[in-house]
């Protein structure tokens, strides 16, 4: 039987990278080019970041935004972890036939909006439009172009990386997830909470401009907690050990995701970033970004280890442990 | 009754352009942002083209191309006729659940052929998938930066031009749209016509080299030669007049588009450009672009005149007249 595409090789998770691997590395020959967020380019003396992602979620509103402001705090975040500053957006449009313009309209309003914000500019962009059944109501690209002020290429492969550093995010896991699928029509529960959609470029820019030793940065989206410390874990051929209670979720996540059968280390983010960074700097670092509101419940969620290399491991309250895989299916088609 | 996105929308002619006008210009601000295929940018001294484009072809296989030809294609292009040398290449694709990993591959492939042809690197990607049913087989955006060795701004406003100069296209029109028409189900013909899918740059590079005085350039794609000419009319207030014996269109693309109904300076093209250069250049650009394989067959085919400002008027063999407007509603859906 043929092969085909599954909603797994849309997870962020192992499906994903094994696409990756086999068809489009095999094809367009770079690993650097595709597994990174961000692609580094030298225009002459200057190294500018360019980074692309295309959001498709499901539904196109939900509390605490919309895909349009999705599209552009995804891409500013992307280059963002990258220590570039966000400078220019493409913005690509796939419409279905049938689409209210009202809702193209709050959905562009609020891309603007949130580009204001950002301080990006949107520079370019195409609209497309398909028969109605042939896409759902709207598909945004957004790329985008950052500059890099100092040549930060060590964050992106971890390459600083030892045994004893910190691992730091900036807050609650999970929350965009939850906040999405409560506003799915297929799910039966109500909640409050919030998607954590948010443009970190200031947050992160905030740490390295107080020269902070920053050794790897990554924004936790699909995949989770668990799929980005896995792949570090790989990369830099060391082990990770998690301080589960340190892990910030909140109660109400804690509580669906018991009822739902998810664990909130797999769960999609869109304003949260993990830090690596050298121990001594790490109570600096924490103390800098809360002065940020986005940073506020930033904190030391575990180590970086020389014990069991590419394996990532949460130590729970009781002394127990427990290994944290890869994400291996897909828990939420249509997060981002 | 709320008003609702149409497959014109999506047709490149006056729909879109006006969609474009009320909602993304009104919410993103700079008219020039989004109306040119590529904006430039200053990264220090030195003027990058910027561009997207999102691909949505159906079928995504077609005599003479597919669809990931045509993402590296469709951008290449666009950042060409900016004057600009097409350097890196972003390819995010959106997958339908289902989709033939073979056929991925082969897309993929096909990408990076292109791609070596046309010396661009692809340098960053992003993967989603849908559930079956909420998009058709593969969208591909590619977003593309291109480099300006010389300040060639005025080649995408127009501001040069006079009445006098002439308008040049590099070979027949509607090769694109016939060739994808012939192979959808609902069509009862066949032809051999194959798509003019390709790469410009090299042709574009080897008129900008030779010094020649080009004063406008836009490849011809959704919208047809008729688009194009009216929003040029439009922009710099002058008349246009065709010489319809002149407009390079193969026999049995004539043929099929009297049977079918369809106008060829309506259709896409995705290897054709259209140049305004000085009037004593004219014969000297036409023997350059005979040179390159996709310039076999340039001509001149009207003239810049200071009559009928904003409007297109095609001549006919026996002297009569007809006027050329922009394209109303929508010929062909999905197309590129």
């Amino acid at each position: 039987m043929s092969e085909i595409i599954t909603l797994n090789h849309g997870s962020g998770g192992k499906a994903s990278q094994d696409l990756i691997k086999r068809i489009f590395i095999k094809s367009f020959g770079d690993p650097n080019a595709i597994l990174s967020d961000s692609a580094i380019l030298d225009i002459d003396s200057r190294k500018i970041a360019f980074t692309t992602d295309s959001f498709v979620i499901d539904p196109i509103f939900f509390p605490g935004g919309d895909i349009g402001k999705l599209a552009v705090c995804g891409t500013v975040n992307d280059i963002a972890v990258s220590g570039a500053i966000p400078k220019y957006l493409t913005a690509s449009f796939i419409l279905e036939e049938g689409l209210l313009i009202d809702d193209l309209k709050k959905i562009v309003d609020s891309m603007a909006k949130q580009a204001a914000i950002a301080n990006v500019k949107i520079v370019a962009g195409d609209t497309k439009v398909v028969n109605k059944g042939k896409c759902d109501k709207i598909f945004i690209n957004t790329t985008g172009i950052g500059i890099l002020e100092k040549d930060f290429s060590y964050i992106s492969t971890g390459e600083k990386i030892i045994a004893g550093d910190k691992i730091i995010v900036n807050g609650t896991l999970g929350d965009h997830s939850i906040a999405v699928l409560g506003v799915r029509n297929e799910l039966e529960f109500k909640t409050e909470v919030q998607s954590d959609c948010a443009c970190l470029h200031e947050l992160i820019q905030d740490v390295l401009k107080a020269g902070m030793k920053m050794k790897f940065m990554r924004d936790i989206t699909r995949g989770g907690l668990a799929t980005v410390l896995n792949e570090l874990a790989g990369i830099v051929n060391l082990g990770i050990e998690l301080i589960e209670k340190d892990i910030p979720v909140k109660e109400s996540v804690n509580g669906l995701c018991e009822i739902l059968g998810f664990d909130p280390l797999y769960l999609a983010n869109e304003g949260k970033v993990l830090m690596v960074v050298h121990q001594d700097d790490a109570k600096d670092i924490i103390e800098i970004m809360k002065k940020n509101p986005l940073g506020k419940e930033s904190r030391v969620i575990g180590d970086i280890i020389s014990d069991h290399p590419k394996m990532v491991v949460g130590k729970t309250e009781i002394g127990g442990k427990r290994i944290i895989n890869m994400l291996q299916g897909e828990q939420l088609p249509r997060i981002c």
